[in-house]
């Protein structure tokens, strides 16, 4: 079946209505969301068979979140049931010079039990063909990362491809582990390193500088660092403000170096999510197109999801290929 | 300034409009509520001078509760904050046969780790001229009673009148202590009961009948138990179905059993708080009027109650007294 | 044409959606009345053919008033505009004893400067078969009562039929004269009387009861003092509480005393304006049927009313004879 | 794996919010629903394998109706899609004595063009173990007609359990043929009779009155008109008004008549959809129940969807069991 | 009465709030529009005095529809009612790369079976003196082409004048005619060309490019083959992406090329009917103005249209005016 | 305490959500403002401790309006009640060239009877530190001037700051006196000046030019004539449309010209409220910091409040300072 399979917390997202506080509000537009999923749902979008594992709150909040995942096709089939509500985050959409802010209630959510012997991994990677992690599931607990690693281990073991996005949020990683030593255990069994020079100056103590030659020194340390990473991609973001951001990306697959044009998002409608959409976009791309279109199908993907509210990159293939294609004019589809 | 206190968990609502399910909507309407504050909100709405001490989160969802107290002109300087989130309540709000559904997220709470420490229960309590404690806050937690019993010592030190609405609810009180011997050690700081038969049979492990007889033995036997115990007032509910009950009360005051006519909500708009609103009109009444006008004013704020949104009674006394004075029949106030 | 002309103020309504009261609320629901133009609009829907005549605010909010008449094909072309402010009113709408509250911003609006001058009755009442009045307009303004006073002289001298709602609203009358001397001198131009024995008292200072001989015997005094009325048309409301009430209709045509069966409201949507669908049930009624089935139609049209969000009476002639026809178990139209 | 099968078209609902009509709104809410849908949806709720069968509009709208289906787990691998739009009604829901009005735009839409050669019965029957037609199927085209008959046909022959709900609406059956002679063709491939008298007086042309006897001895005559037929079972609906109803049921089963008790419906949320549930409850109940057990758990079902906005029961099995244990009080569920 | 003639479809507009896709939503606002009442409604709000012919649904949907011209104050009363349904589009909004797209539910709609004997033109232009029509309606079916013929062989009989905006889409016209036969047929009753290069092309199968000197040149090819064509007005969009146009118009009236500068739209609201609203201008503009000016005061009111929500261009003619004074840093109007 | 006090009218803001206008709408958001209390609550966001003086409605609407500045807790304590309604503000919200529209209802407002008789100066300013008044409040009645200078003339004898913004308005002033006098009357009470060369022009009479040295000579010789002004601060806006501007500031504080850089606001969210954001930071600032950073402080808070909904500066003091900072990428902050 071809299956890709995302691992990771499922949250629901309540925010105010266009820009307000909560303290002008009464009323939260809410989604479901987690980076995994973000990634799962956006690949379901472009026609990909995905399946998610969890562990999701065993309540009427729960059953909605899985119902979310399911509008889209999203395989939901081994996601286990938990006693502990659902996480949770807040967010206060900001613009211009005015940032966002996000309040989180995750740390002892439904996800936070997590436990190897919850998961079947047998069962759950039946059909799988490609494993995506990010760096916020083993950050979340212990669990979280033992949990991981017993996946990541069989995939490797079944061939799959593991692409890796080890996403350094600092306000995580509570537990008492050292992400040092945690994400470089896990880049081992990883093949495709999504980030640039800061995730990899994090993992490696380096302290490369953001130049085409620093990333590509880089990444070449990194892949003799972990000789199964075979191909490195960055997404570089250039903020005007909070409003207004230019997107690119940049490659090492051990062979060039390539980097795409700026996609100018000129009024964003909503930021979150836009970098699991590019690492959704390089996943479908690299199954599909050669490195430097599935970056580009990446970036565009990205961009894309600048323009859709709520967590999820809603495009097509289609839709992506049109702005590659030249169609950024934002004629109608009629 | 001759002050009500209350002390408890203030918890955000989250519910979709009308009768929907969270599964078929994707907007939710928020208040903020708890038993505790409930009542004091009501009470200020009466005019009283109302003070909350609680435990709230230090980040915007906090400031919006915190503002939300302050809107109805509740005294706010005595609450800590928590880096902790807030409590969550998700409520589906049923009608007809179908009951209401509540899913709580709040066991690791901001409130859930108040600790007698935090509070100054001295300068709390300055003002200080009736306490109000209900069941729900020792359940939380083990800091939760301490703290409580902490206030209540000092509240009857200064002779203070503190009354008691020991709601049972088995789905808490998991952190290992017995409700049992933890309410009956607070009750002996209290000197007004707000509760029925099944409230003392719980207390004092007997096996009262609903009827009169019974109500009256019960009551002098848990004033025989806690002499402080002056009162008994007790709310009667008869449900026809979720979205029509009836309400009256009773009372044992020591001297004279009396009991209201009913009060007949045929179109329920909202059933949370009603009993903080009956416990509310109460002190406010029994600060006012004579016992029997006290039950009659508290059970008409109660039957008010089940008219608005959210979980708080907006009524002035205005209002509770004109239904009392017979304007039941909803004209126009222009 | 066979016009009917009805002449008074038009409000902007505003008020928070379902039972929420402001303080509660941070979106507030619109729609445009007045007791007029809800006859207007009401006759309008039953395809009659309706003029109102008033002084609207010239801003955007009085362009969103008139074009709000014209959705319903009311004749807005002599209609004259003002400096001041459009009326308003704020409403919350109450439930089972919590009645509905409501504030007037009227006093110095753009209807409150309306003087005999300002509107050309000959062209207003060109096509004019029927003029419907209300006690609401001279009560707000001397020049309310001089401007409806020229108007009726010469409707009754083109042979005009005049229906008179002479709602005594003690909360009005502010600009110091005496409400019964003015409502006296329009009632001689009027030739039926919509209202009961309340009203008869207030006009004639009797002290009549609610007896079915009073009825009568009121409203032959009172055809004995105003000649020109022919008819007296009775609505009487019978309130369980503000969400279920009960409607009839009686009358004496001089002739003969009729009254309807019970109309059973048991779920009020929305109470605002179905004094004024009464009276534009009657107006048509009596234009198409004989005096019983028009004072049926009427107290069927405010039934229906109840129905209704907004101050207008959106039924057709049909859906209201349907509900004389017996089809009041609300079967589905497809 | 013991599948229900439903086969019908798919509308999308679009209704004001609350009872607003059309002309005073200017924001929808929507739904998608249909007959079989509905059956298809409430059983998938209760916990069974549903898969439904529909042809519907290859667009966005198209999209969001499958990925509606897809919320509640129902299988949708075997739509087709069309160029034709999705259909659509328009609803405007009553209240007391106004009924509901709809207004559809189906003649042309996607499923209209439904034809035998666009479904796969073969692979669509696969686990099939349960077939559900309504009246509404053959009455749309003929070839709902044609491709139903081809889908009873080798449900039959497959063994398969065949319920049939022949609800008749004239406003329909526009494309020529006889609905009594369709109706009959198609009742020979069918088990069990969800209708009452009304319904057999139109199969039959009888003239059964509603009495217990002649519903017997309809019951009787219809079975031996069509020997597949084993039972009938009927829901019988007491209108007070558009919001209040009252709900039993009645079955003939070639043994034993029985009839369940009434349940009062006082406060109605929507109507819609609630004969549909009553064939869920039904179906599920009798894979799970005796005959009169099922029946209850059909009515009780049925009860619950009046408490519920949207063309859909969203009752657990749990929800209903606690109907039938005499949980009408509408306690919360915490 | 010096009447402007509009004669087209009415369309129901429905889409999600702000940028949602339908996937994510359940509430969809709904306009009116279509090309010819966008043009219609926008001079009604210049004070232009405006009937509109059209084919609408008898039912509460297309007496919305026509409530909403009425709004405005266009003249609805030769608009005839149909058994079918009124025609939908359904809108997603895109943002910046992101198209919007569209999806029509009109082919048989209640306009689809309009024809020449349903419209009484002799009465429909008894006031005419302008009529405008667009290469929507003949592209819809051929009675929309055979009555718009009627009506413009009379126009011209009457001595009106005629604007044609032959806006080609090749997604209708699916009834089996050549358009560039039929808009060549329909061009010989017309007066003033709204349209460019591309249309032109289109009608005269040329290959003129985008330059100054082909825009003279093929609008002079178009007046000898049309000789009653007078004149050409072309408006030019240049997209940054679908948030931020720019616009300008050039025009050849026979005697000198002339252009305006370009109009900056850098946050578009609503694309949707901006090419109306250019019409609208410039049918009013003609009327008042010269022909450069004209075509300014619609240049600026197609760029203030997309400033508002809906396909109606709000402006006055004060309001375009300002713009053209150079009053564009959008102060307040207070 | 060290209080700010501010003085001036509350008024109720009414506008359709996003850039709809009214006749498109039926739905209001509401919010509280005024030129003062906009000060008022922006620096009770920056933690300050303020108290406002006003005459308010003794209505639901009042007491709304009441608890609206309880949320931030702003002292209400002084606030007198008034029979009168609240002053109105309806409001659309323009976008790009479409500039904004707003029609007042104040002129007989509550606040429009102040009275020096009503308000208890000496309780009022007991704790005060620091006085600001606008050129709206002597603007809008005699006694709003007569109040506001019994005000001023106990402040300065308490030795209290100042700070006055004399916005002049000519669409108020309607009772007959002339600005100049009465704001050059007031101004000898003032020690800060809030406005340029515009404000300074008109009350000295003057013709002085934009450029820097005009401004410093401005400045000098206002400082002349009001010698207990010591500084003057200036905010220069510069408007690319109505969605994008730019803000700077400059001031003279008696010793030396200093300027800021520009603030980008490149998607205004909402711009009213904005020079009352600028007067918060400048009264906050000149408390906290130096003459130039506090110019700097209020300009940033001035671009801040471009990006929130409603009349108000949300912005806490960390929360400018970043801007500040140079923060200005809008990254979330979790």
């Amino acid at each position: 079946m071809n299956q890709i399979i995302t691992f990771g917390e499922v949250l629901m997202r309540l925010s105010p209505e266009g820009n307000k506080k909560f303290i002008q509000s009464n009323l939260l537009e809410f989604y479901f969301g987690g980076t995994e999923i973000n990634v799962g749902i956006s690949i379901a979008n472009f026609g990909g068979n995905v399946k998610h594992i969890s562990c999701i709150s065993d309540d009427f909040v729960g059953d909605t979140a899985i119902s979310y995942l399911r509008r889209f096709g999203v395989d939901t089939s081994e996601i286990v049931r938990s006693k502990r509500p659902l996480g949770v985050y807040f967010l206060e959409i900001g613009a211009v010079m005015r940032p966002s802010s996000i309040s989180y209630n995750r740390s002892h959510s439904s996800f936070s039990e997590i436990q190897p012997s919850m998961v079947n991994w047998e069962k759950s990677l039946e059909d799988g063909k490609w494993f995506h992690w990010t760096g916020i599931t083993p950050a979340l607990c212990k669990g979280g990362y033992d949990t991981l690693k017993e996946g990541l281990i069989l995939a490797r073991k079944k061939g799959m491809e593991v692409s890796a996005d080890p996403t350094y949020r600092s306000g995580l990683w509570k537990y008492g582990e050292d992400p040092k030593v945690i994400l470089t255990d896990l880049l081992n069994y990883s093949t495709i390193f999504i980030g640039g020079v800061n995730e990899i100056n994090e993992v490696l103590a380096t302290n490369f500088s953001y130049s085409e030659e620093d990333f590509i020194a880089a990444s070449k340390l990194l892949m003799e660092e972990f000789p199964t990473i075979k191909k490195v991609f960055d997404k570089i973001r250039t903020a005007v403000n909070a409003s207004w951001h230019k997107i690119r990306s940049r490659m090492w697959n051990g062979i060039e170096f390539r980097e795409t044009e700026d996609f100018d998002i000129t009024h964003i409608v909503d930021r979150i999510g836009t970098g699991d959409a590019y690492a959704a976009g390089l996943i479908y791309g690299l199954q599909h197109y050669d490195d430097f279109k599935a970056m580009e199908f990446a970036a565009a993907a990205s961009a894309l999801k600048h323009t859709y509210e709520g967590d999820v990159n809603f495009s097509s293939v289609d839709e992506v290929l049109g702005i590659l294609g030249g169609n950024t004019s934002g004629r109608f589809n009629r």
